[in-house]
């Protein structure tokens, strides 16, 4: 009774699935950007945009949890599940900010399907946040979580093949230092839904 | 009495002594390997299998703690545990696979340095979570993980060294590039065992 | 009352205090270090002195925390909160000890920039955990935090625009690691500010 009467704020998860909807849009506007380099600044300015948008709502919410007397979720999560989301698109917006300031001009095919994984991972993030308002359906979340470890799993390999052909393939080391930052960058951002995906299995077990 | 008749299931402690085995194992190997470049593709395959032994494992034990009502120790702290030392043999395998990849055949006496700092880690890992079982021996826990840190030192400071080599007398900044990807992630491996060591003095501290 | 009774040691508190003091100086040095080029030798062997000092606190205050029965805040919270902050003087000392052993003699107008920025954060930090001995004033304990958040953004941005510069104008590879070493170095130190800044953050939520 007294619980029903405290001000349970569910706003959390629209934070998270504002937050999420945004990145996936992120995701897509860095694979169109590796379509095609005629049109590298603006999309890498629109990237940046996404970026300030999902900024504002990371913002919002951890304010939001310092007013919220009873958070749905644990508080500590819930900070560290929207930190972690938001280090996805940082790395996104970083990862297209140094193929125009690194004066890449000619994209590979590696960077594309990096590219791809990213939208793969970040809808399945959407997935897997958008299930954290019903815990019951854990099944399917779990899946979620699991198929965003698999993507990472890719990446790394990805990553690996990527730098093993730099390295033995490409004679200029500064050409292979620019790809290896940008190729790290997007690796790095796989980690960062695999952290999504740990800290939302996290959650699952803890309502178990 | 009503707590002794749920399932109490303490198989949690064999999945980690299991996997701490296993990567003791694979510490081996990788050690094995950089005294001799001639088994090179043998060793490097027996690393991945044993890698795949222990992702085996990782994922027996995430299921089990979705299944499983009562925990010996904190779930959370179970995830963390058992992904933390995931990591050290993802690690030593990736290690093996870029010195293959990068077609690396001379090895320095710095590697084989840091395959031994690896063999006593990841043996100290495998005391300290045996002493798991019975938190009242927390003397003997909190020395393993102490000399756990001790060694990630070493495993740094090794690192600055080999860097400061590389940097000051190989004129090839390639050579230089692949032997930095094969040491940073060697001292990954000993981060990670020192993440491990940290999750094992904080389940130390909260039974304390 | 059986609650006052008990060993309820705020000693904790001196240790964050003592150690973030410790942290400020460090950076000072650093910073002083990079204006000058001369002096480098006794500037880097006085930062690694702080590194050790800094080091004794945490060992004392981990180990205190093994003997505290009732700790003022959450054991687990002390125990990352000092790792992390002992991470930041560990990083600054890695970054002298690079400058020394790559030989760097020249000093960068962006190097100091980034002990600037160290200076600054390890400040607010200071600031930060001297608020912790009153989470009722916890308004002046979240702008250190938003400030920390700030900072290092403006470290991430910088390292940017230092790689831009590095990878488009030095022609000598070698020379670009050597660099690339030191300011990611530094810029892993802000990030390692910010993950204080989160933790003091969590604390503040736990005992909203």
């Amino acid at each position: 009774m007294f619980r029903a009467l405290l001000p349970r704020d569910t706003s959390f998860f629209d934070f998270f699935e504002k937050h999420a909807a945004l990145t996936v849009e992120g995701a897509k506007e860095f694979l169109a950007l590796t379509n095609n380099s005629s049109d590298l600044d603006s999309r890498v300015r629109r990237v940046k945009e996404i970026e300030h948008e999902t900024d504002v709502i990371t913002h919002q919410c951890v304010e939001a949890l310092h007013k919220t007397f009873i958070t749905p979720i644990d508080r500590d999560d819930i900070h560290r599940l929207i930190s972690r989301m938001d280090d996805v698109m940082d790395l996104l917006d970083a990862a297209a900010e140094r193929i125009k300031m690194y004066e890449i001009r000619v994209f590979t095919r590696e960077l594309k399907t990096f590219a791809e994984i990213l939208v793969h991972a970040t809808l399945l993030v959407e997935r897997a946040v958008k299930g954290l308002r019903n815990l019951k359906a854990s099944e399917e979340i779990l899946k979620c979580c699991i198929e965003i470890n698999r993507l990472e799993n890719d990446a790394d390999a990805l990553f690996r093949t990527c730098m093993a052909q730099l390295l033995n393939q490409e004679k200029d080391a500064i050409v292979i230092i620019k790809w290896k930052e940008v190729y790290e960058t997007l690796e790095f951002a796989t980690d960062r839904c695999e952290d999504v995906a740990n800290i939302v299995e996290g959650i699952l077990l803890e309502h178990a």
